[in-house]
């Protein structure tokens, strides 16, 4: 068994010219999702990815259209039905690339300087697609897979994946498979595997506070009229206790308390108060809640964060007005196994609780998802455990992740299955940002670990 | 000398039909002074009260230019040194009729219905400023003038009287006298006439947190970054105790307490908590700080105000960011003593006290005025009262007023004298609305008010 994944492994290494090429021609397509003057070039992304699955002997590789920007879907299930079927995904869509004055290099022009790929998508996620397509391309020109592949590669993960959970509702069968192998999260450190298995909900409320009939006079009115936004702030800064806990009644009834195991894990994690501050700007990390380390905060507790404030005059200058009503966006990064329809209960009761009688309140729940957590000791994380370990030569490391990833929760929700989060980009690869890039030689360890967790999850 | 009095009120009441069909000339001079397009009106009805003062007989009747609207002035001082001089503020501006399907007939072509004069300026404060000028055109038409008047009418009081201050700074000779008549404050109901004798001060802020360097994913950040907006409402809800007192360090320091005789004044006033409901469109009255009724919280006592506040995402749908920066505008209304300078040091301790480190803060004063208040014994205001109830037949009320008006304060600080605020303008007459109006028989027994008070300056 050792050969045959040395033999593809060395195959790789002897393509890396190759592979780096076709790289460039997929991100040299500007598929960005958000701007319709980009649509042909998301289709074109999309007909590119579909044409080298299809080349690479994959079978069904086709497009299907949604409302907006297309999904492509391959398989290869030679491996036989007592083999394991994998479920990749992936997004070809990207980033806008402003401020483009920003860039040292065209962002759709891919170049390397030094280790690195500079160019948008290059990280973040063609170059994880394809290390994912180039570790089962390896493995196929030097033998046989081991295991049973459907890709699922959508082009709206940018802008929310609005049409992705239709689309696996709609096609359980086609997608129906053991586990999901999703690359699109990164690694903490260079030299640094990394397991995400745990991922933070979210609840995203417009609450909307109503007072006068309109804009008063503050002068007229000013100490006998209570201020919506005034309420606003009064309502906000109750949220949370003076040990920086949520106050929302119940809030933490569900949530499931970290285990010391858990907790010992995570202390491992290279990521000091100084990795939050550089990476935010910040001049000090702030305490939030009381009796839990930065990490622990980020990754395994709730949240509940002003996303957006506003009320009355706002433009340059003055204007003395009792505002009529007052807007925030707050939303909840939920842990296991809070459910957003219940903190919308829990901050409903609160308002109704705290909220004078002098204004009127309306709570929207705009988008809501629960977290998601993968047993750590599974066997496809295990795989990918000691896939790493072989080629970095480091045991990995665990990570639960701030963020939410939908698409983690719709495989759990609609399909049943967990997904393996994993990925090869850096903390320092400008993500989002101008002179995104990714960086060569972690890349080609990544498509080198890659072919090792393919044999492993059968051994 | 009653004989004098009664052959002016008589002669006035003769010219009712002329009258009403002057001030609909100036009128239907469309002033509105912030809106460009009409400055060619603004000085049309600059040149229309300069010429009617100058035909009454008014001397030195001329236009001074600023940097936008031009001021009006006129004296008539002919009474002598040993007659007191009364400075007479008006303004000939107006504010914009929009919306215009709002109103009932067009707002620049005034018409009578019923008792009242419809129009946009009719009640603000063209009627009021011809009420004025009426009354010593009686006078004049029937004898003589028995004080010194000099006249001032602006036309940026809507816009705030940019110009004006160092118009007077710079004209303290020409404007010299021994007080004020200001007919821009109303009446508090029909049959009411009302001297308001305090204007509420003003200290207007802005406030804004900066925290981390740009806009962060709540996901990544959520935790372990300190949300500015979060700040935000934090420090401005601590700003009122719970019994509705505003907590900056030394704010009530040096506010005069309410005497006795003036609590059981003010309780006199026909304002109920109806009052203030109607008129702003809430629910319920705020109950504001402990210990003070309604009528004493607006217009004894101090206020701090949200009047605008931002922060984040506050357009349609969610974006979970946790904002960079927080802004908000605070106004205080002050009462005497308190002075604006005095409240930005209580608002920096109050910051440098409660900021937690996490974020940075500014704060600017952008604008900034005492209160005012009068001696509601003087012989001015005594004359305005027995005249007033001569004509009404009731004890007139004295009121402290909300809102603050800055004329009164440049003439209290630059030229050292106080100011008689009266007007015979109603609640109900829609001032700065669509279908604005004059109540004409308040308004004749305004003139014949007027008539009274200006002889009982002498006696």
């Amino acid at each position: 068994m050792s050969d045959v994944r040395n033999i593809a492994v060395h195959h790789a290494h002897e393509q890396h010219q190759i592979y780096l090429e076709n790289l460039k021609k997929f991100i040299s397509i500007p598929s960005v999702s958000t701007t319709p003057a980009h649509d042909g070039d998301t289709l074109k992304a999309a007909e590119w990815i579909q044409s080298y699955l299809h080349n690479l002997g994959f079978e069904h590789a086709r497009i299907f259209q949604t409302k907006k920007h297309p999904i492509v879907y391959a398989e290869m299930l030679d491996a036989g039905s007592t083999a394991p079927t994998v479920l990749i995904y992936g997004h070809y869509d990207v980033q806008p690339a402003d401020p483009l004055d920003k860039w040292d290099s065209l962002p759709f022009d891919p170049i390397v300087r030094g280790e690195n790929l500079y160019a948008r998508g290059s990280t973040d996620m063609k170059g994880q697609v394809m290390a994912t397509i180039y570790a089962l391309e390896a493995i196929i020109r030097t033998g046989k897979l081991p295991v049973n592949i459907k890709f699922i590669i959508e082009g709206e993960e940018e802008i929310g994946s609005p049409n992705l959970a239709e689309f696996i509702e709609s096609h359980k069968d086609l997608l129906a498979c053991d586990f999901a192998l999703n690359p699109d999260t990164g690694m903490l450190a260079k030299e640094l595997p990394t397991v995400t298995y745990g991922l933070r909900g979210l609840a995203y409320f417009e609450l909307i506070l109503r007072g006068p009939a309109q804009d008063l006079h503050s002068g007229v009115f000013g100490g006998v009229i209570h201020n919506p936004a005034q309420v606003l702030t009064d309502l906000i800064a109750g949220m949370h206790d003076n040990v920086g806990r949520i106050t929302l009644p119940g809030f933490y009834n569900s949530v499931i308390p970290l285990e010391d195991e858990e907790r010992a894990e995570l202390s491992r994690l290279p990521i000091s108060d100084d990795f939050f501050i550089k990476n935010s700007g910040a001049s000090l990390l702030w305490d939030g809640e009381n009796g839990f380390s930065p990490v622990e905060r980020v990754g395994t507790r709730p949240t509940l964060e002003i996303n957006g404030i506003y009320s009355g005059f706002i433009g340059e200058g003055a204007k003395t007005v009792i505002p009529a009503y007052a807007m925030s966006k707050i939303s909840c990064r939920l842990v296991p196994d809070q459910d957003p329809n219940e903190v919308k209960k829990q901050f409903e009761n609160y308002l109704e609780q705290k909220t004078p009688k002098t204004v009127s309140w309306s709570l929207k729940l705009l988008s809501g998802a629960p977290a998601s957590i993968s047993d750590r000791k599974s066997h496809w994380i295990r795989s990918f455990m000691l896939a790493a370990e072989e080629i970095w030569g480091v045991v990995p490391v665990y990570k639960r992740e701030g963020g939410s990833v939908p698409v983690v929760n719709d495989f759990q929700k609609i399909l049943g299955i967990e997904s393996v989060n994993i990925g090869f980009s850096l903390p320092e690869d400008n993500m989002h940002g101008p002179n995104e890039k990714l960086h060569l030689p972690t890349w080609h360890k990544g498509i080198d670990t890659l072919i090792h967790f393919f044999f492993n999850l059968t051994s």
